[in-house]
């Protein structure tokens, strides 16, 4: 019996720990995973692809970095519907040589997310990859039927605001790609290499009813605020100065402007969503600090203003994304 | 604005025609699909990899065979568990240089075989692939809760039966490796290039109560007959030759016996399922026949048998998996 699959496949699944839960009847081990939806909710799945050279390296990326970051992209999605997450699945194809203790990180590191936000390793696949590790993972999870705050709900007036701070994860790219591998600390950069979905702050702007829409920060701000005014058929005015980025940390290492990286970074994970001009937004959710970046315009332009919202310069989307090389 | 990858989004988006049914609230475009899950339904997912080099070659497969394939996949799962499949969601990475007539193809093969069992496209993700295409399928589907046939229910005494004829996809497999691509009729070999999900059989099995156990055959006979017998910890009896093969393809192309591929080949996507011995199985469900293979055992041990069940010799699981290179 050709023994290494199954026994890739058994690894991963005594990693997965506890393959139950109040939302997973069952999760690997049968044809298909089988998931518990509360009467009355709507199910939310979203899909994302962590591949090795186009969304991470081995040289850079520690193993349980990969493991954490691919997750991070679906609780992301979920986040940004208001959703709770209920259970992963994991597609995974490594190449021949790959030693057994970066699968262990990369589950470790998956795993440990996971924990986190009590969603369960349900399923997925296993293969021999062509040509590097590459994963695919979903996510699924749920809402209360009608609740989801989608990107088409921005109203012309809304205030846009912004959840932490943006344009860290790209800063730390750029050290990466100037060949500062070594000298990045991973614990000092735990935007680019650990970053935090906003669950909790997605829960409760759709529970208190403050978010009309709302989308996450992945393809980077200009990309994303982008999306939200195209489903939405309107536009925005971002005051440049208001945008939160981590100044101390991006000058030391760039000793330039870090608005750029700011509006097109990419990979923030933080939410962006809009509210009614007179809502009552905290200051700060989950321990997390919730900035008013500018508003929603009934002209389809985006802008990019001054305080007093004179535009500078029309907001190109230029954030990362595949397909450009 | 990079452009490449929102035209691919765009284009497979167009192709996927209607993003809305029933169950789909809605599909592409937003962080997360929604879905809707009837009230006292539970939830199935699975997830396959079909990966360009490991589960096809262009070579060998026209772009439709390998957008149908990748579907089947998903859709004999849910099958296996007597689902009703509601959407899918395709993660697809492409090589720099494919054309756009391959993608087309992909779509269409794919569409095609969605349309068939209304199964809406409802989300996924789209990357540049490092090497070959990529593909990562997850299909969700629903089922009266506690209703879903899983691998655990056989019982000592069950009788085994399987859906159609095993087999000849191994076989179209074997001519295409001995360099038979161009002598090789995608129509004639359907079983290989466009293998038909048993989506109905699985319902009705479930809906008469008639299945105890249920897999779907894709890593082949052997295999699939171990993995059920494993979850219900229980053996079986095949009798060789009640196994069912498509004889006169396989014997005019191959010149010897078939048994070998029927048992141990793979990728046939037909339901393997036992019923208690006194149980009313159709000959023929949805035009396909049904054949008593064997009996479930105490012992659990797998052996191939003659017609008076004498043990000729132990099944050994050698299907295909890989990572056995």
């Amino acid at each position: 019996m050709p023994i290494p699959e199954r026994k890739l496949i058994a690894g991963i699944k005594r990693m997965a720990g506890s393959t139950r839960s109040k939302g997973v009847l069952q999760g690997i081990g049968d044809d298909c995973a089988r998931l518990y939806i509360p009467n009355g909710h709507e199910m939310l799945v979203t899909t994302d692809f962590s591949l090795e050279g186009v969304h991470f390296r081995q040289k850079w990326h520690p193993a349980e970095s990969v493991g954490h970051r691919c997750l991070t992209r679906g609780l992301s999605d979920i986040a940004a519907m208001g959703g709770m997450p209920i259970a992963a699945f994991l597609s995974l194809a490594l190449p021949k040589d790959i030693p057994q203790s970066w699968v262990n990180g990369f589950m470790r590191g998956f795993q440990k997310l996971a924990r986190r936000y009590g969603v369960i390793l349900a399923g997925g696949d296993t293969a021999q990859s062509p040509s590097g590790v590459l994963a695919d993972v979903t996510v699924v999870g749920s809402v209360p039927r009608g609740t989801s705050v989608m990107r088409s709900g921005a109203w012309p007036g809304d205030i846009l605001y912004v959840t932490g701070e943006l344009g860290a994860s790209a800063a730390t790219l750029q050290n990466l790609m100037r060949g500062g591998a070594k000298k990045t600390s991973v614990l000092r950069h735990k935007e680019h290499f650990y970053p935090e979905p906003r669950i909790k702050i997605g829960q409760y702007l759709r529970e208190k009813k403050i978010a009309h829409s709302m989308i996450d920060v992945s393809d980077g701000l200009s990309v994303d605020v982008a999306h939200l005014c195209e489903e939405s058929g309107v536009g925005a005015m971002i005051l440049a100065d208001r945008v939160p980025m981590k100044r101390a940390l991006m000058m030391s290492q760039n000793k330039k402007p870090t608005l750029h990286a700011a509006l097109h970074g990419g990979e923030d994970y933080e939410l962006l969503f809009t509210a009614r001009e007179n809502a009552r937004v905290p200051n700060r959710i989950a321990g997390v600090a919730i900035t008013p970046i500018g508003i929603i315009t009934k002209s389809k332009n985006i802008s990019l203003t001054d305080s007093m919202l004179r535009t500078i310069e029309p907001l190109e989307a230029k954030g990362w994304e595949h397909f450009n090389g």
